[in-house]
């Protein structure tokens, strides 16, 4: 059944997502500044997803306080953005396949064995959008309407 | 007398500042999710500031929440970027000149007279960083080394 509470990425924002490689990604830290930086990330059809580190501070942000926002800006054309706000779920990448998925996505190689630091643990951040909005640009110029 | 809590953004994050036009800006939303926008930006040497509408979600966010998050993002070389956590504060802009003076930076032209909707209001966010970040690049590898 579907989540009520889920907003869902619409086809629109799809060519963006697939044309970036890059995105914003902010959590809230323990002392309740929020912190943004980029991102590589795989949209795979139905969930945006991000590969860290767990000795990330975004990884025990997230731990602790599991809201999210993501911001995607096309370099090409700055104007055309998606922002995804929710929340996210973390699950373990013991074997860093999704994070050599994302990685041949972004960089179109396979990651170097040294990528890591030795012994570092790989998890999957999941982005549970509750809201999705994008401007419409009508001729040009953004008149500041939202979707949703 | 300098303010203890107040961190400076170093010589060494200038040119990126003056390269870009666009960076994200992060506040919460009274629902309590985080948004993210792109917004044009202006440096003088001091301070981050930013033009708004008083319409605007974010305006009204801050007016609630003043906590916020500025991320840029050398768009030529993904990997330099800049994040600055920290508080705002809000100004009246009734002559409209710091939106002025973001546009012309932006733009590099005078803003056209419908730029904003009739009788809307511009403000100016200015950002108090307590913390600034970037990462450290070695030999092109992010090593995940921060400042501060």
């Amino acid at each position: 059944m579907a989540d009520p509470s889920r907003a869902e990425i619409g086809e629109r924002h799809v060519a963006l997502l697939n044309e970036q490689i890059f995105a914003i990604l902010t959590t809230v830290r323990a002392d309740g500044l929020l912190s943004s930086n980029p991102v590589c990330y795989v949209w795979d059809g139905a969930n945006i997803k991000v590969s860290t580190l767990k000795s990330r501070m975004k990884y025990r942000n997230l731990q602790r306080d599991p809201r999210v926002c993501f911001c995607v800006q096309s370099f090409a054309n700055p104007l055309s953005y998606l922002e995804v706000r929710g929340t996210a779920t973390l699950a373990d990448d013991p074997q860093r396949a999704f994070a050599r998925e994302q990685y041949m996505r972004g960089m179109g190689e396979e990651p170097p064995a040294d990528l890591d630091p030795p012994d570092a643990e790989r998890a999957v951040i999941t982005i549970h959008p509750r809201q999705v909005s994008a401007p419409r640009i009508y001729g040009g110029r953004f008149h500041g309407l939202y979707e949703k």
